[in-house]
């Protein structure tokens, strides 16, 4: 579980909440007609954008991005090096048996590829496709977030203007001014808040998710390339940690060594 | 047709309309003249900045995305993948029978370059012009509807300035002034709802419809040379599914065991 | 001449004028020390920018796009084929007489570099670095207007604000403010219509002609390396056909079965 | 120490702190839940976009670059044609004493391949994944504070439009309206200043560290490689001066002169 | 002297002063606390991001960009025609004696290289490296302008929302409002017009002119190799000119057959 994008959820809830109740009152700021203007008009324009299913593949994706974490990395090498002990020792098909435990389809893939015999520039191809379209996909659900965050202002603007429009014409009894801008302006409240708390944020933290995933199956393509080449594992241990930070390379050697 | 943005525009519409009647009347809000300067103001930047013919075809565009759909891509890859069977089996030449009943224009010139003989990097070449171009092509039709969703907030913000201009100059009577910023504002009301529930989404529905068309292009183009370079029909089956989602694989692969 | 560029600034100083009006009159809107300042104040930072030569060049420029058209791309591509058909039946040579009719620079110096016996990579080398600097020079222009459209807002509020501060600064009599405040919001109006119905739509056409002169050459390079490498005509035409939409295909093949 | 830094941090807070006395008293200008409202949800959009350990060693990274300076670039080269030097004269191998006063780990590592005997293709591969890789990592900081110099003004606004509501549902009594629109503007004014005195400015310090750090290494790089290829000194200082400004090669020579 | 720069400056200052003069007095303009603001204000955050070297030599690189034109790129193109009239003639060690007379750095090293007898691929691959971190360190300048030009306007508004909310907590005496907020517009004014008349196009300029001698350069590389490789003066004079726009050959033929 990602514990920082919930305290982050629950900590900015809880700012703006307390900085309303110092201010006024909790039920000022809840109005439905504005809320579903501004929510509403967002997921409309949403929807004409992007496909059905993707607006709702989308907050399903958010969901496993907090919920779930990807494997460490320096599991990840360790495991390649692994595999390149074993194939350096026992052939490349000695591999075959790993394939069962693993649950990771992009490296059982490639495995599958170097068993099966096709030559270093076809494995490295599909996997490169596989990888590249693979961004691409989850490129769209950053996309959609990104569109709901410049949506949700532009509606929460647009409710603004029909409150105004709605109360200049009412200018006869000063008295509702007040009321009538305070109305007016909580879809522009809402559009700010729900871009700037929740769509853009979650459209960076798919970004980051998709930028991790992304490097560790750069790392897989470049080790199982390593492997089948026939490289020394220690050679495959240095290519693939020329990749992560150096303290992440510190962190191997000292778990190494103990 | 492409239920998502047609329930996309009638939510939008229906929210603000609802928005409108909640808060005042719909009278108020339907303006001619400022809707013509807002809509004309857009029509009139966009002729400058784009050709006539693609002005109009935009819209055309628009209209077949909303009401037409793409071919399943699982289907493509089995099309491919059978057609790669056939090649095997009976030869390339085989394959000018299957041309007769296919309607898709690009697949059936990447045929008919494979079987006029010509070679792998002569089809590869003119395949990927053609694709190259038609991207360049689509882009256009984003890029008009892109430019309105500019312009349009813009004619908004220009014709509310000359409403306040000419309503500044007769600040003599003040209960006229409600009534003259209203009317002002609707202009920019009207921008900012153009842009964002019609130019904006429908420039991203052309961009996402779009990719797709590509993607399905990269996969024709990848089958054929895998098939001109005779490969199996097996490999032709693992390449192509590179491009895919792991889910429409999983599909894939049910509906085959089935 | 580009009608479409023409009816889209009629149709918007008519609409505007239309709406000026209707909300007042002309000569309220007409007041030169605030046009001075706008676009002064937008020619004077261009200049800065740009040499002197290059911006008073933009607008012959602009002239030329909206007076002249492109030759029809199909012309150009039944041109190529037919140069192909005479190479190919009378050997490269014979297409120096035809350098005397033609008046396409860019096409005469290609077929003069073909003539003139050299290689194929310095052909197809010298042709692209004359399109890629056509296209660097090109950019330039429209670099020009996209800056004085983001200059022609600024100094449209830089007005406003001189206008502003001079009000604020003899508030003691109100019925002044009103006309204040309209002459002040005057700039901004004058910035936002300069911009939005003259520079960035002028910006964008340029761009848009760049494109087609670009397409159009990158056609002739196709054309000129595929008949010096000796290609059948019917494959000219296939790899020249690549570059545009279908429809003028269908239209070529309609006119040649007529 | 990077002096200019800390200068710019210092002069702004005095700019900003004697403007603030200068108009009025610093008091009305510390309010603690218009600061945690804007500094607080800057920090929780951020730790919905990125991991926590991220967003917390974005401070230390920044605090390094404040605090340590790169070494010089000439030094930098002479260390390499030092290198090629005794590598020309004893061997590559004789590198290998040097390895202990390194304190660079790039550079340590770029030897240690070369003493190794990898082929020339392998140390560049792997010396250049590292530098990509450690590029994307340093972006991450800037990403980090780039992202917070946009949620600052976007929370800024949020926390002026709750205050705006607030006090306009209670519009009553109009001498607290002066009161309450200064309050509701502190969180605007808030958010300019942290991401325009803080945030964006050191994002860009990270950026312009980052690509001294990626010239070094990129120097470093060239100049193993040329080592590797056994360059002549000579040969090897004349390539890595070709990174560097004229002025710093004119200091090489004179110091070399002298 | 690139008079244009200088012009664009005065009538800018010149448009600004008499619309300041026409709509009020300049003593009202100028307001020494809020220059420092603005002005000093982006000099800190400026500062903080590069550093002190490269802001100071900024304006020095601003002041040669505009006092100083490079040489005409005609010019150029004849002297690198003779230079490969003389190799040939000659051969390439009798371009040594040009050496001296030659100011130009970045051509007498290509020279040098080539006299020296390094292989094509290594002199192309030093002078391209020159080239590529020249345009790197001259984009420096430009991103340190482009930086003031978004710090200015944005501590222009940080020192309008200081004179705000100092107003507002005084907002007792109503004859007090108009100076008030006529003192606080004037960092707005100043920040728009420090950016929009000095640092953006300044910005702009730089990147003209770092365009410009980017051309150039890739001029003399394109030049000397062809030299190298002992091309034709005729071929080396057809390259060279396909940099250039028609009107400059056109010229060029003019001079040469005058």
């Amino acid at each position: 579980m990602d514990i920082a994008t919930i305290v982050g959820i629950c900590l900015g809830l809880f700012l703006i909440i307390g900085s309303i109740l110092m201010a006024s009152s909790l039920a000022i700021f809840i109005h439905v007609p504005s809320l579903m203007i501004t929510f509403g008009g967002t997921i409309a324009a949403t929807l004409i954008n992007y496909p059905l299913a993707k607006v709702l593949g989308v907050f399903k994706v958010a969901k496993n991005v907090v919920l779930f974490k990807l494997p460490e990395i320096d599991q990840e090498i360790d495991r390649m090096v692994d595999y390149a002990n074993i194939a350096r020792r026992e052939g490349l098909l000695s591999l075959e048996e790993k394939l069962e435990e693993l649950e990771e389809p992009f490296l059982s893939k490639g495995i599958r590829l170097i068993i099966d015999g096709f030559p270093q520039e076809t494995v490295k191809n599909i996997l490169q496709i596989e990888l590249e379209y693979m961004e691409q996909r989850h490129g769209t659900g950053k996309g959609i977030l990104d569109a709901m965050g410049n949506f949700a202002p532009a509606f929460g603007m647009i409710g603004t203007l029909i409150g105004l429009v709605a109360m200049l014409q009412t200018l006869d009894d000063p008295s509702q001014i007040g009321g009538g801008m305070a109305t007016a302006l909580l879809t522009t409240f809402y559009g700010a808040l729900f871009a700037n708390l929740f769509f853009i944020p979650l459209a960076g933290k798919l970004d980051t998710r998709n930028r991790e995933e992304t490097l560790m199956r750069e790392i897989m393509i470049e080790g199982l390339l390593s492997i089948q080449a026939g490289d020394r594992p220690q050679l495959v241990a240095e290519k693939l940690k020329s990749f992560v930070a150096p303290d992440i390379r510190r962190l191997m050697e000292a778990k190494k060594a103990s």
